[in-house]
């Protein structure tokens, strides 16, 4: 299968990965939440040849993740800014970061802080439910089909994942 | 640069996208945190070639995300099981799927309900502060040095994110 079917897949995650399920485009993003603009500052702190970088900006242009902004002319040069849905994507990154920090931390600690400048914590984040604020954990949440599944046909696709989370035991 | 090195970057974000920043190994996770326990499953709902399939358990399982248990000898045969390590990765999933139910819904809605069994809600996952509570938002958090970076002697690298949030007003 290629991605261009996985990409039609009527699978959240799936449609997702086609548009940031590359490592070259998270790192791309993970500046373009810092303050990298533009494309030299990009391609140095990710540290990808020019095609790559080139290639991946220009997706996700074409994704509305980012928005190019004129900053000169004579060339004409452009910013990539992150548009609100690039800006949606922050759960992505902090959910890989917090991850990497706890599992992958070379035992020095984690590498970067963050700060919730609201209540001045360090804050770990946590995936909660929007109706309860408790945490979501694998046992704790099921899935079954939605609207657009349930809109469809035929048997509900992708099939696996609907069987519900893993059985603790093992 | 080479993924090898980028790997070896303090940053939290690229250790954990050398490990599963890509996009059939992310596909795998969702089905193994499904029911797919064995190979054939797993291939056959991902839809990638047996060889691919193959590289990336093997990595999965080298990294500690899945573990293989034998099922039946002669010949011998495993099951992959998501390891506690593993089971950490659903923050990512979830994130990511959220991302696509807003994002890339075709106009049909959601693929999947997300059931928060604790509560019974249909729950959109939202990324909090384990501090406050609050939801997490790219104007609402900072990123600053953290144990392993102030304990190197160089400069703290990378440096881009570190310079704080985009600036909402562009």
């Amino acid at each position: 299968m290629r991605w261009e079917d996985v990409r039609g897949q009527t699978c959240s995650i799936a449609r997702a990965l086609a548009v940031v399920g590359d490592r070259w485009t998270l790192l791309l993003l993970r500046e373009a939440f810092g303050s990298a603009r533009r494309f030299e500052q990009l391609q140095r702190r990710v540290g990808a040849s020019r095609a790559v970088v080139a290639g991946r900006l220009a997706r996700l242009v074409r994704e509305g993740v980012l928005e190019r902004r004129p900053y000169q002319e004579r060339p004409t040069r452009h910013e990539y800014h992150l548009t609100e849905k690039g800006r949606a994507l922050q759960p992505v990154l902090l959910s890989l970061m917090a991850w990497g920090d706890v599992w992958l931390d070379d035992g020095r600690g984690r590498p970067l802080d963050l700060v919730h400048r609201d209540c001045g914590a360090v804050a770990t984040p946590q995936l909660c439910c929007d109706a309860c604020d408790e945490p979501l954990t694998p046992d704790s949440i099921r899935l079954r089909p939605g609207p657009a599944l349930r809109s469809l046909d035929g048997p509900p696709e992708p099939e696996g994942y609907l069987d519900g989370p893993p059985d603790p035991e093992g």
